[in-house]
């Protein structure tokens, strides 16, 4: 099978990294696109340039878009907390503080640029929607969207020569299933950093939703998660 | 009439400074948003800031975006040629080099991140459809599609509190209808910049076609653009 590129989101975390493992299982070249944009949690940078060596990635952009500009989030705003503690109960419901305004939007909008300028007609992210904080711009209804909206937005979709593509692998597993998945992929989740709040630059704090939806899914699957020691 | 905010999309060009003077004659409170996206022509951040000085705006906001990082366009690929001396029915035809793959898809993305944090409902953004280079992303069903992406990509849009809405009062304009509104409202189009490759950092070319597009406009109004000495 002929090599396709794909633009993959990587931001250094489990899903981001899972994401990357099925797109390389796919036959596809990543061209892997890490977003620096002033998150608290800058130490999954760190972790997305372990991940992109490890998978011998080629083609590694990290851009700056400095959204701390805006502010509104407490991953952009380090006046806002972090929430912490919070049961799974409680994160099914709203949408908490660490919602990035726009984050996804932004992101699939860079991650099109860069497709279009070398010619992949795919684009995979690792959002989900089970396990998750109810981010909006991770549900399916919004991807839907986007690529309704890249056949107009773009030279290559208005010449009809584009059928630009959003995979999202994860979006209907549990985290549990994320995981499983990228161990049978070979994925070592001990590079990979998930903390909204580290902890002295990188130890993760433990109670934050990142956190807890990463350690409920090692726990359901049996395994141990690397990361703690 | 309260006051109501509006991110306005400033590049200091001649659309955009004549949307912001319409933004503010229908009495909104502009956030004026400029992007530095290593441009061939920056010499129009210049133009922007005198711009938003000249209208008193008080929240400008010059974020980076550094696209050169993808380039693929001539105006953020310095090997790329800006096209020069076409005619009107040659820029019909095609889209250009000067072309920025999802330009404003990014731009739309950043100013709906703004106005979500500032609680703004209302963006205007100078696109122009008729005397323009055949840019995808500066038709009406572009927009259209945006605003639905919004309700679906943020928190205010999924709370159903938010209808934000993208103003685009050029989009079906020619040049001359756009100069006369500006002059109307009072704009000195002496302080903005449209060309794409200024000779000496901000000496307007005269031959690109936003030099071109600019100077039919105020040939076809009869008045002299105070730019060109």
């Amino acid at each position: 099978m002929k090599s396709r590129k794909a633009i993959v989101l990587v931001s250094g975390g489990l899903d981001s990294t899972t994401c990357l493992a099925i797109a390389k299982s796919r036959g596809f070249e990543p061209y892997a696109l890490t977003l620096s944009y002033g998150q608290r949690h800058h130490s999954e940078l760190k972790a997305s340039r372990r991940v992109v060596k490890k998978f011998g990635v080629k083609n590694h952009l990290e851009l700056a878009v400095p959204l701390t500009s805006f502010g509104g989030s407490s991953l952009t705003d380090s006046k806002i907390k972090v929430p912490k503690s919070r049961s799974l109960k409680e994160m099914g419901k709203g949408i908490p503080s660490t919602y990035v305004p726009a984050r996804n939007t932004i992101f699939l909008s860079l991650g099109m640029a860069w497709a279009e300028v070398v010619g992949a007609q795919d684009l995979f992210i690792g959002v989900n929607a089970l396990d998750y904080s109810g981010y909006p711009d991770c549900r399916p209804e919004f991807i839907r969207a986007f690529e309704k909206l890249a056949k107009l937005a773009t030279q290559k979709g208005v010449e009809g020569k584009w059928n630009f593509r959003i995979h999202t692998p994860l979006i209907r597993m549990t985290k549990a299933q994320i995981i499983q998945t990228g161990l049978k992929l070979g994925v070592n989740y001990g590079i990979t950093h998930s903390c909204y709040d580290p902890v002295k630059v990188d130890r993760p704090c433990g109670r934050c939703d990142s956190c807890l939806l990463r350690a409920k899914g090692f726990s359901q699957l049996g395994v141990k998660d690397p990361l703690i020691k």
